[in-house]
């Protein structure tokens, strides 16, 4: 498995009325590292990610890009044999094989263009092309959450930050149960990587879909991740910065509950407000 | 054009001992749309963006990803008739055409695909890909600059962030003189698009390479951000927040300047250090 920090030299500046001072002190990194997709031989995507829980990424990349509807549809996940420079291998490229019957995807460049006849492309088809592709239903899912139970979430998910605090490079997304209980949270230098591992793990554990839980992310919400909380079957997501206007008209229309701003004792809904209910 | 923010409906809650306080009230977000970008007809890649200076994203993204030195390789630039459901245009693609003599980019789906026979997938291989394609040199672009300079532009870049203020929902990214004057600034839901629509505005301008300047990021330095400056010719890139370890190795070999938690009085300088020179 790769390395998920790396230490490198790094000279530290403080500028001063009278000049600057400067002293060289190594500094730990977050690593990002490509990592390959490949479904049966084919490639599929490539993703600039933090390594680690590398099967689970492909696991919720094939299931959030509405490919696989869970773990069953997958038969075997391995690495490649790629090797380095130094002749050991790099644990870069997962190839997939599917189970019997699961068709194979298609890995063409127009694989991910929303396209309809009325608009070349355009936000309503990037909707569309997700609600008509998602498994799951999440507008009668989870029909009410305490806001005093999200107003909980940040703390949880900056103590359990690890890498964070050593390298203050990562973006985090943390699955929550309905009384703010944390059960799974993930790093990465991606936002969309940290919430694929996290629906790849819900894959691999049989807990699809991930209708009874709260998504929470470190940053801002934008469109593809409230398209990958859809497509898990997540009806409550909130970030700690702002959505773009896109998120909230995917989430009104699929029926999620979308949190912005999520800075307790404050929080702006956008979506699904119905579903907050003090306890 | 399309709408840079849009107004939603939002229900702002805050949580008391007794309860919760909620009032419903519109919010002003940002808007991401998806705009496809065709070379000839063929679709090149579709990015979700804030709608504006679609043309600079489309220059800048030519530039930054190799496939085109300067506007002088471009004959034309058109948005695609394209229509919405109510029969508007929604300005979401934009067609390039080549000027004579300039070969058509791949647009299969392994175009961006760092691969070598040593290693399937990995940073090197993706450090070596922007090496071989970048047509500058930035090693010895822009000898010095002073860190005082650096130190004032965090201030200024806010400043100038009109929607940021609105929204904040926009990564912001600004070129600067080595004297520290603004020389352009753009905002986008990504941060790879603001930084595209610079390198397109100064690729418009016969600005390239941009040697004489240094780029500014309102968040995290990643690969990706490091690798538009180098295509660009960018010699020294600062950000708010961290790098990865992969900015800083290719910042390293590319010989840029990168700078990050540029958080004045204080900031870290990764690569490049000896282009840091009190005045």
């Amino acid at each position: 498995m790769g390395r998920v920090t790396a230490r490198v030299p790094a000279v530290r500046i403080e500028l001063a009325e009278d000049g600057i001072r400067s002293v060289s002190r190594p500094d730990t990194l977050t690593v990002e590292e490509p990592m390959e997709i490949r479904v049966q031989g084919q490639s599929l995507s490539v993703t600039m990610r933090t390594p680690g829980d590398d099967f689970d990424l492909t696991l919720g990349f094939l299931v959030t890009e509405g490919l696989i509807s869970g773990a069953q549809d997958v038969a075997t996940l391995m690495h490649c044999q790629d090797e380095g420079e130094d002749g050991r291998p790099t644990f870069n490229v997962v190839d997939v094989v599917l189970a019997q019957g699961v068709p194979l995807p298609d890995t063409s460049a127009e694989r991910n263009f929303y396209t309809t006849s009325s608009c070349g492309v355009c936000g309503k088809a990037s909707i569309d092309a997700v609600r008509t592709s998602s498994p799951y239903d999440v507008k009668t899912a989870l029909p009410s959450v305490d806001p005093q139970v999200l107003g909980r979430l940040p703390d949880v998910l900056r103590q359990h930050q690890k890498v964070f605090d050593r390298t203050g490079g990562l973006h985090a997304a943390g699955l929550f149960s309905p009384e703010g209980e944390l059960l799974a949270l993930r790093e990465d230098v991606g936002r969309h990587n940290a919430v694929d591992k996290l629906v790849g793990w819900a894959a691999r554990e049989g807990r699809l879909p991930l209708d009874g839980a709260i998504l929470m992310v470190s940053g801002r919400a934008s469109f593809e991740l409230t398209q990958k909380a859809t497509m898990a079957g997540i009806p409550v997501m909130a970030a700690v910065s702002a959505p773009s206007h896109l998120a909230v008209e995917l989430a009104e229309q699929a029926g999620l509950t979308l949190v912005g701003f999520l800075r307790p004792p404050r929080m702006t809904v956008y979506a699904g407000a119905h579903r907050l209910v003090a306890g």
